[in-house]
């Protein structure tokens, strides 16, 4: 087992009913307290935005409020880029590109800068879980109404019961784990 | 003048009226984007997490939702510790701590896992701004909830205009810049 499978299996719980019942919420932050862990993922989801030769194949890492935050950034300053923030409805302050979608439980509004990403730029999406892709799918629409390019997406864990990876259609995805 | 004072001069930028009618927001979205500004501020940051000789003088970095988580986790990644969220009202999955306070503009809840800190643990606090410090100070409440040390603070920008340093009290605060 590698150190990536073992720290995702140690250190992430499960939390049934949350944040409603039915919902079994994955619970990162014993992941993210543990200094070797946290290395250890970041370094793999930065895999996602290099080339078959170990060389940085993204101009830019986004991640996804909020959790994608703790991540996103991490990986832009390991592969060496910048770090844009996608954020919720009404938190950045200048014009923004907007995208509505359906959450796992709940809706959802993101936004981005419209002068976040150069065009034709190559970006790399972070969040911490795929779950319907619903974020994933609103975030690579919001890349490209920058006129950037959607390189690839890394998380730490897809939940394989869900169709997440039918929602982002084509968009490569680097997953550390599966439920 | 330093790398940390350039960019913070060259990539905040100010944004009248936001959120509110005669609040002039700091936006740092451009530093972010920056690899060689967010790498420095980084670095500057972790400053306030050593002791004298440069040895690491804390057992985690707790980041406040959610511009703290950007800066926070890579903090203590450099830092070579784990890092703890503290998050806004419903955010966490498991039992809390729970501290209100009041914003520059508006109220807010902040939250912590009761188990996010070993008794005894010392922890540096990261934030992007100072502003009022009800942020900040409400963050100490949380860490000191948890039986936590807090070592200090570090932020990216004090609004030296707002009595954000009399508000934590004697907490050592680093601040790379000040407006």
């Amino acid at each position: 087992m590698s150190d990536v499978t073992e720290a995702l299996s140690r250190l992430v719980r499960d939390v049934p009913d949350y944040p409603e019942p039915g919902i079994v919420y994955k619970d990162i932050t014993p992941l993210l307290a543990d200094h070797g862990a946290l290395t250890a993922v970041v370094h793999a989801l930065a895999a996602a935005g290099r080339d078959d030769d170990g060389r940085t194949a993204v101009d830019l890492v986004l991640g996804m409020e909020s959790r994608g935050f703790i991540l996103g950034a991490p990986v832009a300053l390991e592969l060496g880029v910048g770090f844009v923030p996608v954020r919720k409805e009404g938190k950045l302050p200048r014009e923004t590109h907007t995208e509505s979608y359906s959450l796992e439980y709940g809706e959802a509004t993101l936004e981005i800068h419209t002068d976040a990403i150069a065009p034709g730029s190559r970006v790399l999406l972070v969040d911490d879980v795929l779950a319907t892709g619903g974020t994933m799918a609103a975030t690579r629409r919001l890349v490209e109404s920058c006129g950037g390019v959607a390189h690839g997406a890394a998380v730490l864990l897809e939940l394989s019961f869900l169709p997440g990876r039918e929602a982002i259609g084509d968009l490569p995805l680097l997953a550390l784990g599966q439920v």
